[in-house]
């Protein structure tokens, strides 16, 4: 199977987070690329495809603040990585915002995804990791994997957050719908539920959502992601969540995946993307299910098993000396 | 005039807030009080009226999870004070949320307003100050003052942030309604917009509320207060906003703070209540306003020629050695 990823996204690389109530390691590190690189033997680096199919997911006005944040906040004369502390709770609306913490706030929903001056150009190269993948899918192979790091499946079409800023996953959807695939489902295996990725599509007909997770009633990031968000409008009934409770093992984290199958299925999608994240893991450091290595796979045959093209967008996975182990099981199953 | 702060006030110390992606030491403190006593000479302890006038204007929710917050985070085994990290930017509605940092993040806006174990405390008797002051008035003083610190003009029906808790200014105008005052005005002339004050009489005609304040394209809390929030439903045309630009000096504020106060008359209001921010001052180290110390009794003066019963509850303000001077120019105004 081809695998995609720059060596530009290794870049992005936050000193801190805010977690518990003060400042952590960063979680989301390049030394999880190395160690997935590692176990699967390398990667290609993608062409670039330019900004027009990030576009088609994200607004500009997003798109020209993440591109622009990191030199501004360091000509607001602010220290370090840029980092929010307000959010607009009651009602997001178009308003004329002038500091840029007024700006971060309207384009973010977290205080633990601090921007860097390299931030930008990661995203946009693992965006272009999940484009090339998805062409060599467009292009005749069975399956490609992109090493998406940073992540996606937290970015909205205008909004940050999760670690995520580009989302990988919508924008190779995208890139299927606009090469002609009538129909495409994104099954998200990651731990969290990627809102992202639901609010993107959340009013549309033509893309299928379908999330495994933790229930967000204790798990991050606790506002998506509940059993009774369906979709609206032409989107409506393709929205799919299934919560687990923390601690889901091996049985019902497939059996929840095989409705989702089963769902995509009765869509009629002509094209998959899985955003496959490893922090499902039982040993992943802030997670709490208890998948092991080896079940990987058999989710992945499962999911080979739908006969569907398939782009692997790696999201999520911080235990980060088995990560690479746990991608090359999941791989291995295709 | 009577006065009113109950000792209990001092105990919320907040050990830091993040301020521009670190810590800083937290503004709103006790120290505060300290200096508004001196420079007034004391204030009466107020008696306690209980949680009823809270929950006039406050959710059940909200008050039961502001009284628990601090247990809660040290049971989840959390070091210091409770600091949120994420929030649903895309809509608020009921869930079912069992997560300390889920519940936090639903009932605030921003990461800047830490909770202590002594919070709800303070808050408490800061909302009981404000109950006092408000029925002096409405007991035939011409006018009563409420040292209320924590301050609570930030504070909403169901959220806190930007230092405040709970709302004391919309506390006492629910008091006075209930006590008979057919229409009760609310004239903000704090430094920053008080959009927990606009949010909870958003969609009621029988509160005005009029707020000058340091544009929010430019200053906390960015999201609420632009010129075109005029209200809606029953509250349409009943609140005002007046935002200035950045180094207003006594000029431009008590221009428009006369306008406020024709809006407030034309209303009919029979009581008003003024929430009283010093951080408007030229010496506040976190605004940018020009207003000198003998600027303050010029505004009151103008406000006190309005005739109607006032309850003068203390907000913002920052430049602690100034801020007794500042509090005790604008009393002497009525």
């Amino acid at each position: 199977m081809r695998a995609f990823f720059d060596s530009r996204q290794r870049r992005h690389a936050p000193a801190r987070e805010l977690h518990n109530g003060g400042f952590t390691d960063y979680a989301e590190t390049p030394a999880r690329a190395q160690s997935i690189l590692a176990a699967i033997g390398g990667a290609e680096a993608p062409e670039d495809r330019g900004l027009g199919p990030i576009l088609a997911v994200h607004d500009a006005g997003y798109v020209e603040f993440l591109q622009t944040l990191a030199e501004r906040w360091a000509a607001a004369g602010r220290p370090g990585d840029a980092i929010g502390y307000v959010w607009p709770v009651v009602g997001r609306r178009p308003l004329r915002l002038d500091r840029i913490d007024a700006l971060i706030g309207r384009y973010s929903f977290d205080a633990s995804t601090p921007i860097t001056a390299d931030t930008w150009t990661s995203a946009y190269w693992s965006a272009q990791s999940a484009l090339a993948a998805t062409h060599a899918v467009l292009d005749g192979d069975r399956a490609a994997f992109t090493l998406c790091r940073p992540p996606g499946h937290h970015a909205g079409a205008d909004y940050y957050g999760g670690y995520c800023h580009l989302n990988a996953a919508a924008v190779a959807a995208q890139a299927a719908r606009n090469a002609g695939k009538a129909k495409v489902a994104i099954l998200d295996i990651d731990y969290h539920h990627g809102n992202g990725t639901q609010d993107i599509f959340w009013a549309r007909g033509d893309v299928f959502y379908a999330s495994l997770h933790a229930d967000p009633a204790t798990d991050y990031p606790f506002y998506w992601g509940h059993a009774d968000e369906v979709g609206e409008g032409d989107g409506r009934g393709a929205t799919l969540n299934l919560p687990l409770p923390q601690g889901a093992t091996l049985d019902a984290f497939r059996r929840a995946q095989g409705r989702a199958l089963e769902a995509i299925a009765a869509f009629g999608a002509k094209l998959l993307i899985v955003s496959f994240g490893a922090d499902t893991y039982i040993g992943d450091p802030i997670s709490a299910f208890r998948i092991e290595t080896p079940d990987y796979a058999i989710f992945a045959r499962d999911i080979a098993a739908a006969g569907l093209p398939t782009v692997i967008v790696m999201e999520g996975g911080y235990a980060v000396d088995a990560l690479g182990a746990n991608v090359a099981s999941f791989l291995s199953g295709f």
